[in-house]
């Protein structure tokens, strides 16, 4: 395996994870307009958020669900962009909408494809970081291994994310497995992004486990922010709102300093 | 949810799965020669299989493992297929491989695909069977909302395949969930198989599992057979020779019977 | 390890488990009443069952909850032994109630406990059969050390009872492990009994899941029987009624013929 | 249930914890000797541990592992109680020892007991604080339903402990569940205590889950700590020297300030 020798600092936009920097990264989980996203975009860039996130393609469970804006949450993704300043990271679904991702400063490689060996593949042959989101019921190694089928194809620029795995326990979404975090400082230099939204599923446990996550050591957290969280269209309640988000920057911040 | 409304009877080739219908699948994990594969289906199909497996395109956790013969692979399954008239399943990695899938009789999604929604709605244009196997750490809800994306685009030819769930136990490659085919059968009419090959990952667990799954219900039953498991490419170690997979299938067929 | 060492049969009463003997154990969750238990006795008597089970002394997750009828639960047992000549099995949860529990043929030791090892030190030193049920979230191997600490006191009564492990699947309460009868067999000369009633928590998938237990090789089937499922204190949804139990016994033993 | 109208503060000897009290707890994982456990307990207590751990009765999935020092433990414990004025904590395995516990400050209920009902309700007849740890794979819920069977009792002195799940992780010993802090938050206003010792299993991976644990708002940190973690009789691996532990100490003490 290769990882061990991988550089320790991603480049993303403006930004960089791993090797000493951090990044917050937050936004909604789904785009929904442009003033929705120019919004929460100027909320969490003036919170500290240095990465915008947002769904424009959404893997569902059911295809009766909301799939995301697709083309045109890209299309405003990309005016967010232009607004703020903030690179953008979003989830590529199909290799057909790869086109699209042209002006995307990070794609993520979503928890279901962590092991569509075949995406990670093309995603080796690009020239663009890739946040590699661990799957449901994954093992540290396969995500390292998953990681080696974008390396070995050529591109060295890949970001891990621990999501919450698959566990018996109901009252969260899954377990968030902070442990991952010194686990794979272990085991590799790749810089490790920490997402307590989807882990925990609940807005109300995010504040908690984002600063834990700080503690942990990671190189970044991936934070879900809405405006409205109550009206949203996809995970509303596990969504910040712009000012808890802003406190919670706060004390992300301040954790960090302990570690240094 | 559709699939309740489905036909519970699926063709592939000239034999059928669902509806009182029962298949018995086998084969090697791969295709490695032109004798191997022709060998084995020969002698599977003497012991009563009725549909020859054979991967081609390997789905496997490193990108420095053995990826499977490919292309090559498909034209020496379809050489099986002609030598012994019977029809042939393989796993689809890959949506650019398709072309290479027209002769080829049900195509298999895997595990590790049961959440590649795009894969997922490619297969519901296609008119042919699709074998779609449970995911790692897949709820049966979730099996059923994946076997919909195919349904929704048009094609209600799909099979569920049971294949072994991620947990604890280590002794066991997967841990088989034998529940999940009577209770299967009373959230959809879609036909149902299991794979004791893959859920065990030992071949002297995989005769009593196969028998457990012929009691519990199954409409099919899908089995790893070598003729030299010791030198075989991928998985020998959950492969029976075809002298045991012969004495099994006797014993199916007589389970079978008491469940008549 | 000296489990590989012990006896393949254990005698229970007047019947056997192991080396071939093969045991149906059935009665209520619960007892609740002389009539109820000795009705229920009968009936399962009548189709095949050679042991009686029926709790007096209930592990209950919240302390609220029924918690059986305790010692007097044990007299109606005792009764129910005296009319039919049925040996009986009951879970003991309290070392003070052990003196109670001298005429009882087997000693339950739940799943809760199966690594209580002051309980099982002292199940060591009895003279009597014991069953060993698997923990919730227990390894083979720490099922099997478990069965050491009643050994290695003096007493090699054990049968070990697979009844579900927990798992992330939400339609059944476990997930019943049945590749641990094989497991288990390559690796103790212990009775080996299957419980598919807790395992699935769900009637209607009994009859599949014991079927499929005993194709898979179990020594014994252990099913919830009660005379009036609807109105049972405990576990009423996953108890069949008499008549379904009868012909699922028939078929039970048809399938034992298979094996043979 | 009446957990959420417990008291938010348990007074354990001259220390608290709950309601605004935060409790370092740190010490061996077995007493082996008198200079052993009075060196730990001077040099955790010097770097800012207020309650003093230390096993004397040892759960052991194998009859033939090292089962504690027992009644000398207890002994010994009680011996560095006196040199240094901490209250002390150790498990309880048997009734039968409860005499032995009686200047034993708190009394820990363990994973494996967490649902042995009777052990349980005895607690709830004393008149001291007990610690009681979540099962291997227990959800909230039940480790809350079991605290009742402690208060309902009469003894509402209970603190619950976080210490890692069983999941299909292999890298690490158990999945430490952090989000359980805010969650039972949610739930109950009993103090929650998190043990990154156990649930790691590596001593590489506590300071970071420690660190973590503080940030998500726990109660108590309990930490393994050995003057010579190389030749520990129990779990050396996941033990930090007393140096490790007096600059962990340190991290911890200024994240709380960051929640203050």
């Amino acid at each position: 395996m290769t990882t061990e020798k991988m550089p320790a600092t991603v480049r993303v936009g403006n930004t960089a994870l791993g090797g000493g920097h951090f990044a917050l990264i937050a936004g909604p989980c789904s785009v929904e307009s442009e003033d929705q996203i120019i919004g929460v975009a100027r909320a969490v860039q003036q919170a500290g958020a240095t990465i915008l996130r947002g769904g424009a393609f959404k893997p569902r469970t059911s295809p009766y669900d909301f799939q995301g804006l697709g083309a045109e949450g890209i299309r405003l993704l990309l005016r967010a962009k232009e607004a703020t300043g903030m690179p953008i990271v979003t989830e590529l679904l199909a290799l057909r909408d790869l086109p699209l991702f042209e002006d995307v400063d990070m794609i993520q490689i979503g928890a279901r494809n962590m092991q569509n060996f075949d995406l990670l593949k093309e995603m080796g042959r690009l020239k663009k970081p890739i946040l590699l989101k661990r799957g449901l019921a994954n093992t540290l190694q396969e995500l390292l291994m998953s990681a080696e089928y974008i390396i070995s194809e050529g591109n060295d620029q890949v970001i891990l994310c621990e999501r919450g795995i698959r566990t018996y326990e109901p009252y969260t979404r899954n377990t968030l497995d902070l442990s991952a975090v010194p686990a794979l400082r272990e085991l590799t230099g790749l810089p490790i992004v920490v997402d307590p939204s989807h882990a925990t599923g609940k807005a109300s446990l995010v504040p908690s486990m984002a600063m834990a996550a700080a503690a942990a050591g990671a190189d970044g957290i991936m934070i879900e922010v809405h405006n409205d969280p109550a009206c949203a269209l996809c995970d509303g309640q596990q969504s910040l709102t712009p000012e808890t988000f802003a406190d919670l920057s706060r004390k992300i911040f301040r954790i960090r300093e302990v570690l240094a």
